[in-house]
């Protein structure tokens, strides 16, 4: 096995690990078993396990703003594919959770650029009329996120809330996107 | 001291405890130290760590029912108070986000009465035409519930999103409502 190849077999084990257990409770012996690797090289090739969390959380969310292309003039569609996003990829969201409850773990640098990408063109579209709000555009984004995924298994008022829920997926998207439709004045008249 | 003061001193280091720590982090050596009990004490009055843990969630969120009126005709208002019960009580929401990501945790049994007494009076609100949406009740609370707390430390897309931010608590508390507002059609166009 080459060295690349050991280091995806590791990132993966510990992306598994640390999706299940968080920073404080993941195993760097149970990572190591589970890439099939000698434990040392997990720390030849990432330091440490914090450091490791920190790349693993990074990689995670770099892909996840490659797969979903920002769309500042059509928020609902956006709310549409974070929805199927983290709908999809349940510990990505696991990840991040973990993260800023155990405040230890370092928060991704991909979200900051993502974030400090965003608010600008938000704000643009605010100010050419497209969005009819004059919320902050930090607040505006914030709330298509927390709707986007409060439908999830890590969300606390979400799907744990409701087991026994006979919503299908497709009523819970369209739900979502009309009320981010509705925070951005993109609906003429409440129905 | 009485039995009952020191079940009090118990349950009050344990929340301390797990909102820090979460179920498998905690330690009942350190509750039984911060309590000034004997660690024997808390496994005679509460079986065990597992026990503990579901005693003071649930307790805290009947605490946090009975603190906060539903009121399903007037939403926003809601979605008001939650905000600031979020905002002065961030460890309850954090033992609720450690209990959903750890999943071994039982949810507070408190949080279904309250969820099953809650969906009924929306749906009534929507039939006499109060809420001008046909979103499923779940979802309608699930979004004031994300909403009014998604501006918390422990929330992935709020707060740690934006640790530089200006924004003051009066005016993330009015944005917040004024989205609610939207969602549920009580504003009679965009502005």
């Amino acid at each position: 096995m080459s060295a690349e190849q050991t280091k995806t077999r590791i990132l993966d084990a510990a992306f598994r690990e640390f999706a299940e257990y968080g920073m404080a409770g993941a195993r760097v012996d149970r990572i190591a078993k589970n890439a099939g690797c000698n434990k040392n090289l997990i720390y030849v090739y990432f330091q440490s396990k914090e450091a490791l969390f920190a790349t693993v959380l990074d990689q995670h969310f770099t892909d996840l703003y490659a797969g979903i292309p920002f769309t500042p003039g059509d928020l609902p569609s956006l709310a549409r594919r974070v929805f199927d996003y983290a709908q999809a990829n349940p510990d990505t969201y696991r990840l991040l959770a973990w993260a800023t409850l155990e405040r230890t773990a370092a928060l991704p640098p991909a979200r900051e650029r993502e974030h400090h990408r965003a608010l600008p063109l938000i704000q643009a579209e605010q100010e050419s009329g497209a969005i009819h709000t004059d919320a902050p555009p930090a607040l505006i984004l914030m709330a298509v996120m927390a709707l986007a995924t409060a439908w999830s298994p890590a969300f606390p008022f979400g799907t744990t809330a409701n087991p026994a829920t006979d919503l299908s997926p497709g009523t819970i998207r369209d739900t979502i996107a009309d009320m981010v439709a509705r925070i951005v004045g993109q609906v003429s008249a409440p129905h």
